[in-house]
C-alpha cells in the first residue's frame, strides 16, 4: 500500500464522496492491518534518528504532522498507536485547544509558531491552526473577511515553513456521522471512559453539515504542493492507524536521510582511548 | 523483581561498593528482559491513562522521572525504550545541555521550573538541576559555598514539588569506566554513531574520580524520605531498561490512580444521542 493515494486531488472536494470505510490498497482486516504497522516501526525509528542526527550538522530540516478530524476521529489513537513508534525524544506533540485569554489577544499564528519542531524534530498537531477556519467559521466566532483571507495566510506561513526546512504531513481523519455515534455511545457505556465524553460533543455532532462544509473549503484552499492534504478513511480504525504510519514512513524516505560524516579524526579519538592512562 | 530494591539507602554513599553489571531479582538474561518489559507495557498504558484522565478532575497529581548518569549511561536508551512504552501524548521529555546565556542569568532552579510536568503527565528529565552539583563541581564552574547551599536548596525544591503533587523517580544510571569505554569505542567502530561522538567525551572520562565523588556527595546529600534516590546498574541495558520500566510501574501502582467519575448524567446524554434528529 503507498499511502500517497489518500493525497487530495486539486480542486473541489466533496467530502460524501470519499468512503470513510474503506480500506483501498490493503489487503486483510485489523490483525495484518497491525502487524502491517508494526512492521513500520524498525525503519520509521532508523529515519527518525538519522533525522535528529542531522541536527548535528546544522540543518534546519523537521517534520510536522497535522492531525484534523472531527471529536472521536482518533487523533489521540493515531498519536498512541502510530507516533508512538518514534523515540519520544525526538517527538514533540501539541494538542491546541480552545484559544486562551493570552492567544486571543494575539494573530491566529501566534500560538501556532511557538509550538513549531525545532530541527531534528518530528512535530505533530493534535488540532492546528486549521480550527481558526473550522469552529471559528461554523461558529461564527470571525467575520467572514477575517475568515476567507486566512486561507491565504495559512498557504504564505505553510509555504514559509516549507522553504525553512518543514516536511508537512496535514493528515484530516475522515470519519462517518454513523461511526461518531457509536464512538460517542461506547464512551457512555464503560466508566473507563467517561472522562473522554463532553456533553458540549453532542451539540457540535448536530453541526455536522456545516463541519463537512467548512472542511471541505479549508482542504481545497489549503491543498497546496507546499502542503498537501490526505484524507484518511478512519472508521477502521487499524487503517486510520497504518496510513498514517506509511505516510510519516514515505516523507521521511522521501527526505533521503544520511548519517551525517565524522567531524572529527576517528582513528585519532580510538587511539586516544586505546592508550588512556588507567581509569577509575 | 521489585525495583525498589535498587532505592538507595539512607548515609555515605560508596558507588564502587554497588554492582554495575549485576542483575539482583531477575532470573535470565537478555531475551528475557527485554520480554519481561515488554510485558509491562499493557499495564503501564492503562496506569498513564489514568493519570492523565484525572486532569479533568482539578487534580495536579503527575510523575517526574530524573535520569542522571555518566556518558553513555544510556539516558537515550532509556528514553527510547522505557519511556518509549507509554503513550506519548502524555509525556513531556526535556534533555538539559549546557546552560544558555540566558539561563545563566537566573538561578539555577529556573530552567528546572520551567520545565516541570503539568498536571496528568508523565515527565522525564534527560540530565537535571543535579548538574548543577555535578559538573559544575568536577570544573569549578560555581565557588564551592554556592554549590554545598544547592544540595539542600534541590531538598527543599523537592520537597515542594512533592507536596504540590509531583511524585519523583530519581534514577542514577550506574555503568562501570571498563563499560563506557567499549560503548565509546563501538561508537568510533561504527560510522551511523559517529554522530553521537564528541571527542570531549574523553575529557570528561579522565575526570572519572572526580564525577564519582560528586555523584555519592549528591546522592547522599539529597536523598530524602520525598524523593529518595535508584541507582540502576546500568552495564547490561536490558537490565537497565527493565528496571526503569518496573520503577516507573510501581510509582503509578502506588498513586492508586483511579478513572474519573461522570459530571454528567450518563443516561441523559445517551438519550440524547439515540432520539437525535438524522445527521449527515
Amino acid at each position: 500500500m503507498t499511502a500517497h493515494l489518500h493525497r487530495l486531488p486539486p480542486g473541489p472536494v466533496d467530502l460524501t464522496s470519499i468512503a470513510t470505510d474503506a480500506t483501498p490498497g490493503f489487503e486483510g482486516g485489523k490483525k495484518q492491518g497491525a502487524a502491517a504497522l508494526a512492521a513500520l516501526a524498525d525503519e520509521l525509528a532508523d529515519l527518525q534518528e538519522r533525522l535528529w542526527a542531522e541536527r548535528s550538522t546544522g540543518s534546519r530540516r523537521r517534520l510536522l504532522l497535522v492531525l484534523q478530524g472531527m471529536d472521536t476521529s482518533g487523533k489521540g489513537g493515531v498519536l498512541r498507536h502510530t507516533v508512538g513508534l518514534v523515540d519520544p525524544q525526538g517527538v514533540r506533540i501539541t494538542s491546541f485547544k480552545a484559544p486562551t485569554d493570552e492567544e486571543k489577544q494575539h494573530y491566529f499564528l501566534w500560538r501556532i509558531r511557538k509550538a513549531l519542531p525545532q530541527p531534528g524534530y518530528v512535530g505533530v498537531f493534535d488540532r492546528s491552526h486549521y480550527e481558526d477556519v473550522l469552529i471559528v467559521r461554523v461558529h461564527g466566532l470571525a467575520e467572514p473577511e477575517t475568515i476567507e483571507r486566512r486561507y491565504d495566510e495559512i498557504n504564505d506561513f505553510e509555504a514559509e515553513l516549507a522553504d525553512d526546512g518543514v516536511v508537512i504531513v496535514k493528515c484530516m481523519l475522515h470519519i462517518s456521522a454513523a461511526e461518531q455515534k457509536e464512538r460517542l455511545l461506547a464512551r457512555l457505556d464503560n466508566p473507563d471512559k467517561y472522562w473522554k465524553f463532553n456533553p458540549g460533543d453532542i451539540d457540535e455532532r448536530a453541526r455536522w453539515g456545516d463541519y463537512r462544509t467548512a472542511y471541505e473549503v479549508a482542504l481545497e484552499r489549503t491543498n497546496t504542493e507546499a502542503a498537501p492534504w490526505y484524507v484518511v478513511p478512519s472508521d477502521k480504525k487499524w487503517y486510520r492507524n497504518l496510513v498514517v504510519g506509511r505516510l510519516l514512513l514515505e516523507h521521511l524516505r522521501d527526505m533521503e536521510l544520511e548519517w551525517p560524516p565524522a567531524d572529527f579524526d576517528v582513528d585519532v579519538q580510538r587511539g586516544r582511548l586505546v592508550e588512556e592512562a588507567p581509569v577509575s
